[in-house]
């Protein structure tokens, strides 16, 4: 429709409207409704949108977090109903939650909230959530801003940097990312992103079309949509380019192999958006709203990563809540090809096996990894693993019994489980479960290198600071722990990410100051990816998470 | 989501319920607000849905029909706000525009409607539209019903008849398919289906892999999403098998190429659903909100009609509002690829070229025709013509000027638009208009047959009962008209549809007695297709409009 008056528009109007009018009404049938003033409606709903919906959703249905809706009622496939809803537990046992957190996973958020936020979130969330706007093509396209035209960009590094060896990093808390000379360790930049960058991406060494100068442009994907363009041949002061607002709400980003576009996706509107990768213009929207693996119709149905697939002109987008994997061909948007590829919810983030073919992504509640056949656009395995796994950037290497395989850390366990992935070469050991480790603790991400001996696994998700603060090293050759590593015992850090250097000779862990500092004192320690012993440090970052070191990235190192 | 709530039902209950709120309060500024009694709510929500959501959508954002929101607002373009709605039209004029009908195509209602009814309904649409339910895979699943199970099918025609030369005729106001012997022109069996039937499909020859015996299972579409499937093998009192409700206002329905599957397409919930064509057990739903090709995210996506491709393993999915067609290939459901081909609003109905390589579709609203190139999953053409082009199944012959040739009646003028077909052969010609044809009225359904030298245009859409009631018959050789027939002088009746019976003889007209009455006094009048001359007459129909042979339509003689 063409017209701009939307009915999400005005049923969100509504549902604003009842929330507050039911909480004026003297009948004793609603007395009891929760209810808020319009400032405090406003303010909570804001929090929430920053700290709460990431997991629970923007219209509370849950994912990764549980299901905050006033009342739902769940029927299983047994026919067993569940019922339950946040007006059930009531303000006072919400209160204590959103506090103190749950041994279920929840974050406690007595540090970051003040009491009168958390009074009002508890009744906030037991008021039906409002429904957030549309944005179209239109919308996104107002957004745009060009700081440097594509014509005025340098035709060669303009600082004579090994910008190859370059780290670009997220300052999650403060919404830039740093970027890092990799030879001298120096803090070239701050450059200034959307809210909390997730994850950032650069054009890549491709199978069938290169783009130019793979590695040199990277994109990223703020919390709050918003897209920046980073060139690496400009001089740091320059080196935003251009930005533009996809979403209201998002996660990932990735590029075209071709280099021709980027992409981008959406929480809310649960969307993604194709962009000329030049000018940073929107040229396609498509809805991911459908129907899931279990045949409900889902209206959040949420970008949760996007991936170029290395040998094939497409890119998969893990749609999280319908437990699908979009494989959306790039070669002619106006004519879209889309294979929607159903696997297992909820999905979450994955990574490519060595040669490119295979895609293998978290499918985290269901507690499985699940592969994609790209070649084919096929669901390939669906592994059944330990609780939440959350591989991040994952890694790949070659077993001595299984041959090659690739492993995941967990969100729910500490344990790094690692399977088979060479269906080709072993067969026999293709998608099953080759040996587990135990860890110490929950972590998110796992990383090694092709030069090295070792799997390097962190512990962030543990509560106790002791362990959240230490990484963990793994054997190649044994399967087994060789070392346990420290990273900070200061108050509220945590160490978190890995990142080889260049040549693989070092690696890069966070330690992540997190919110509670907004000043420049977060660090990053650098290892010997041999010896194992700290050999230096990046100092000068504020609450430094992800790391992507460029050669790397652009030319699929894993 | 697995759960049973959804966000959507309890925005309807908020909707509604505010609907009903506002009217209580005694505000002043509220005090004017349409209000309507809970039962007088439900009872014009139904007869809306009914006789309105067709044209204006359920959501009424408006399609064929305007727009018929409390308040719109439309921003063009260059940046003109048009504002509107209901609101502002007011109680007296609303209740004039459906009791009386414009000119701009709106039906009266007078005669179908009581002054209550009317009076309800001008208040009904000036309050906010309440949203209708989602259906799930499982709730469709509940609604499966098989009168003959499949291993008990008949292996040979019972009947003995002549079977491809049956017609199956949609007696519309009646909720039933009649079957009728076009040999003998007995009427064999009125078959119960969903509710007003708008077209009806059966198993067809296909290039790649043929179905088993094309043109004996038939599958009905009602407007009230139940979908039947028919086997003209059967004795007649046998002949209705089985049936499954997939959405709950649909339109159309299409079998695969190699016969295992049907495809429903939904008004509401927005989406089609995948049976076994055997069993017609739902196996996958695909929701078509989406992202339209304005860029602008719509909600009611509703699918116009659905096509077999006769050369490739996919359907054509009309999704209306979004302005684009779905190419699906139905060769993988679990890996379902899909692709988006961006071309113009509001897309309606269409028909293959000879070849069955090339589909061309109406985009009503944009009064175009449509061209899709079924081999690339591209777009091929559009070409531009006279107000809301309507072809219903079409026709195809060769033009002695431009040779291959197709053409379109139209529901806004009195018109034939015949354009090239054959862009290897006449590739001069190809999409582009070779003459126009004015006729005496705005009709629904243009048709011929290889062997004829005619084209015959109904005029059913014409306001004047005379016009309405006659047929003009066209000469392939000069594009002239060479008759006018009128079908009928009995008040309410019309004339609508063509079908050519199984060795192109013989020209079937439908004689419409709609609604007005209830009793099987309507007719077929059957014509000589040389002469022209009136040879026979089918009796004892119920409403009869389309008209589908069984040998013509799967073997795809247009």
């Amino acid at each position: 429709m063409s017209h701009g008056l939307t009915f999400s528009a005005s049923a969100r109007a509504l549902t604003a409207g009842v929330a507050l009018m039911v909480g004026g009404l003297a009948s004793p049938a609603v007395a009891e409704e929760p209810t808020l003033s319009e400032e405090a409606f406003e303010a909570s709903k804001q929090v929430y949108f920053e700290r709460c919906a990431g997991c629970h959703g923007v219209l509370r249905k849950g994912a990764t977090g549980k299901n905050l809706l006033p009342e739902w009622k769940k029927t299983a496939a047994d026919g067993t109903v569940t019922e339950g809803g946040t007006l059930k537990l009531g303000q006072e046992r919400l209160e204590k939650i959103i506090s103190w957190g749950t041994e279920g996973g929840m974050n406690n958020f007595s540090d970051v909230m003040t009491e009168e936020q958390i009074r009002d979130m508890a009744t906030y969330i037991m008021m039906e959530p409002p429904k957030p706007p549309e944005m179209s093509l239109e919308q996104m396209m107002e957004t745009r801003k060009v700081y440097v035209e594509p014509e005025d960009y340098p035709t060669e590094p303009l600082h004579g940097r090994n910008w190859e060896n370059f780290f670009v990093v997220i300052e999650r808390d403060v919404g830039k990312v740093a970027v890092v000379d990799g030879d001298t360790k120096e803090v070239l930049a701050h450059i200034p992103t959307g809210y909390a960058v997730h994850v950032l991406k650069a054009s890549e060494h491709h199978k069938l079309e290169e783009p130019e100068n793979p590695g040199r442009f990277w994109y990223t994907m703020g919390r709050d949509g918003k897209m920046t363009k980073i060139d690496l041949w400009q001089n740091p002061e320059n080196m935003l380019v251009a930005e533009v607002k996809i979403a209201y709400d998002a996660r990932d980003v990735a590029v075209s192999g071709d280099g021709k576009y980027v992409i981008g996706g959406g929480y809310w509107p649960p969307h993604f958006a194709i962009v000329d990768a030049v000018t940073m213009e929107p040229k396609k929207v498509v809805s991911t709203r459908g129907v899931n693996v279990d045949g409900n119709y889902v209206e959040e149905a949420r970008v949760a990563a996007i991936y170029t697939t290395p040998n094939e002109p497409t890119w998969i987008v893990a749609v999280k809540e319908l437990g699908q994997l979009w494989q959306v061909d790039y070669t002619d948007i106006d004519n879209l090809g889309i294979t929607k590829i159903d696997s297992a919810k909820f999905l979450h983030d994955g990574f490519f096996d060595p040669t490119g073919r295979y895609f293998q992504i978290a499918a985290n509640a269901s507690n499985a990894m699940v592969v994609v056949d790209s070649k084919t656009h096929k669901l390939e395995a669906i592994i059944d693993t330990d609780a939440l796994p959350h591989p991040g950037p994952g890694a790949n290497w070659v077993d001595p019994n299984c041959g090659p395989v690739a492993g995941t850390t967990h969100l729910g366990v500490g344990l790094v489980t690692v399977w088979g992935n060479d269906p080709e070469g072993h067969p026999d050991n293709a998608w099953k479960i080759c040996y587990e480790t135990e860890t110490d603790g929950a972590g998110l991400f796992i990383r090694t290198h092709p030069t090295s001996d070792y799997i390097w696994a962190d512990q962030t998700k543990h509560p106790e600071p002791e362990v959240q603060q230490s990484v963990q090293v793994i054997s190649k050759e044994t399967g087994e722990i060789v070392k346990t590593i420290q990273i900070t015992e200061e108050e509220g850090n945590a160490a978190v990410h890995f990142e080889f250097n260049q040549d693989g000779t070092e690696v890069w862990v966070s330690k992540w100051n997190r919110s509670t500092s907004l000043e420049p004192n977060g660090e990053i320690v650098i290892f010997d990816a041999k010896t194992l012993e700290e050999i230096g440090r990046v100092k000068g970052l504020y609450a430094p998470t992800g790391k992507f070191n460029v050669y790397n990235r652009s030319n699929h190192v894993t």
